[in-house]
């Protein structure tokens, strides 16, 4: 299945039409610089870091092909950075259990201490900081998630983006790829239901219970935004097998991330680590889409919580303050060996998500495009 | 993508591994005789149907190569055949905005006159009978969906099942697809969840909210099972890119229901077909899985009652009583062109569902094994 000296490469200006998918919490610039090796895109997830850290991140890795990633969720009014006391009450038996005294005062101190989590106007200055100093060299690679920044941001990211910055954002409907191809993203990332981790839903009208299948997201994408557009396919790619499926579908490229969960290069907690190779060897594939551990919609194994209060709760927490309820409670069963509270983000295809080298897997998945 | 002189070919003597899915209330014969022109396989939904019209059935169309499809759903007892005064109720807007006056009298006679849907003794007897008269004939083609028939039953078929039927049976997830392989069934037909009408869904442990995709679901079934079974994918295929994706992820061939809905062999409503169009054209393609309609899981188009009352609900209707609820509000809404209460069974794919003679789908989704 050639494919025309790749538009994915092409835009992206790297060797292999793959990219590795960004994990907050589960992947930092070890594993993107090893899945960079081989000649594909390592994704470092950003959200949170201060300007400064960024700076240095982006310098220090200038040799390499990384793609710089950010949430671009809407931050909540102050008046919401208040515990729900309702939400506090629906886990108060599993306080308990685990031993956790006056845990409101806990959620609010965790809360009072939260840094944004959101790309800022600041976050902008440091590349474009940065970038100043790249002459020559081939653009930033920036990927976004829930969405774009604010207009301004955006429209000023924009003005400089086709030498400076080359810029993907994923899509979970056509409509938001619409949305996204309108605005000039060079890369819309097509994430069907079946991605592990946060949905990247962002326009109001986007439902989970609606989310697409890979198989109906990526032609449908396609068709709506012409041939000239450039689409990576997300959800369900795990080898070379899957990632030409994704080609026929109508995508240039592919995101994977699950299969690198358990690699040597990823950050991964044990207990994490355990319930991916017990949901693997045992055909458990009990993954489904959560509001409860985060605050907003991803999909994980299956853990206690989510069996006992539901995966999608009306009354969950806000996004990003889900955490702040759970960390405790994480702590103390995770030193037991428990994964009862832990956000245990895996997607659904996890036949490739065994242990090794991250670079071999990228190569074996890569290999789909060898007629390049 | 040349396949080995195709495997599901062999199985079911057809000459294209293409399945046209059965519909029950928007395909009959003629649409499955349509697809079966082809030389792939058109399938006859005989849910309810009397043994003796079924033999009829059989008969009429030996020259054909058409698929038997039963559901396997286990009935209610009788001690719930009796209409739910809640569910009454949280439909009681909607009686008095349609002017039906005592809804539940009305409910109450429609479960009265309800027929058995599931397959029984008599069904199979029936088959028997006429299989018993086709000598040297291909073995007759039946599939099972909700599961397979009580064990006794499904013992009874299978012991003659080699040479005089060949069976398949739908499975959502890998632990159903590990089941009807183990119990011999020919063909497992993985229903991916982007696949339109009810979710096949019958193990204890199946649950909706973990339904996987095609994109994953085909490839573990695949690895599970291993390289001997005879595996169909069915959802989002539309097209002979979407069969070639299929067919990459591990399918010797494909199940083809939404593409279906609008061709001029199918009975589907002139409120569902505007329906169809409409999301199609408009590209709002908001489908999901809903409980609230017939009482089982199924896909299709968002209705009213779908929006306001959600789509998945603990306390909808038992199955198959959902529809005894409906009847009078959606013959009174579709009399004025609205599908407000109907059941819009649609995939996520809606790419293909266009106007046209079904032949021609199936011949042009079938151009993807050209090769064979």
């Amino acid at each position: 299945m050639p494919l025309l000296r790749n538009r994915l490469c092409g835009l992206a200006h790297c060797a292999l039409p793959l990219i590795g998918a960004p994990m907050l919490g589960y992947s930092d610039v070890s594993l993107a610089r090893a899945v960079a090796s081989t000649g594909a895109i390592g994704s470092v997830p950003c959200s949170g870091m201060a300007p400064g850290q960024l700076c240095t991140l982006v310098q220090d890795n200038v040799e390499h092909r990384l793609c710089y990633n950010f949430f671009c969720h809407r931050p909540p009014p102050a008046s919401m950075a208040r515990p729900s006391s309702s939400w506090v009450g629906h886990l108060a038996k599993y306080y308990a259990e685990e031993g956790i005294a006056n845990p409101a005062d806990a959620v609010q101190k965790r809360f009072a201490a939260l840094r944004p989590t959101h790309f800022t106007e600041e976050h902008l200055e440091a590349l474009l900081a940065v970038q100043a100093g790249l002459k020559g060299r081939p653009p930033l690679l920036l990927s976004f998630h829930f969405g774009l920044p604010p207009d301004a941001l955006w429209e000023r990211l924009r003005a400089v983006a086709g030498p400076a910055f080359c810029v993907s954002c994923s899509a979970t409907t056509v409509e938001e790829a619409v949305y996204l191809h309108q605005r000039h993203v060079d890369i819309v990332v097509c994430q069907g239901a079946e991605a592990g981790g946060h949905r990247g839903l962002f326009l109001p009208g986007s439902r989970v219970e609606e989310q697409l299948g890979t198989f109906a997201l990526v032609p449908q994408v396609r068709a709506a935004l012409g041939a000239g557009a450039c689409l990576v396919a997300a959800g369900g790619i795990v080898d070379a097998a899957t990632a030409r499926a994704a080609v026929e579908l109508g995508a240039d490229g592919v995101q994977v991330g699950t299969s690198f969960l358990r690699s040597a290069e990823a950050k991964t907690s044990l207990v994490h680590r355990a319930a991916l190779r017990d949901a693997r060897e045992s055909g458990a594939l009990t993954t489904s889409i959560t509001n409860i551990l985060s605050g907003r919609p991803a999909r994980g194994l299956r853990n206690r919580l989510m069996a006992e209060l539901g995966s999608m709760r009306a009354d969950g927490p806000t996004y990003p303050f889900g955490p702040a309820y759970l960390l405790d409670l994480r702590q103390r069963a995770e030193a037991s060996g428990r994964g009862d509270y832990s956000q245990l983000w895996a997607g659904q295809n996890l036949r490739g998500c065994t242990e090794g080298p991250a670079a071999d897997k990228a190569k074996a998945i890569a290999a789909a495009f060898a007629n390049l």
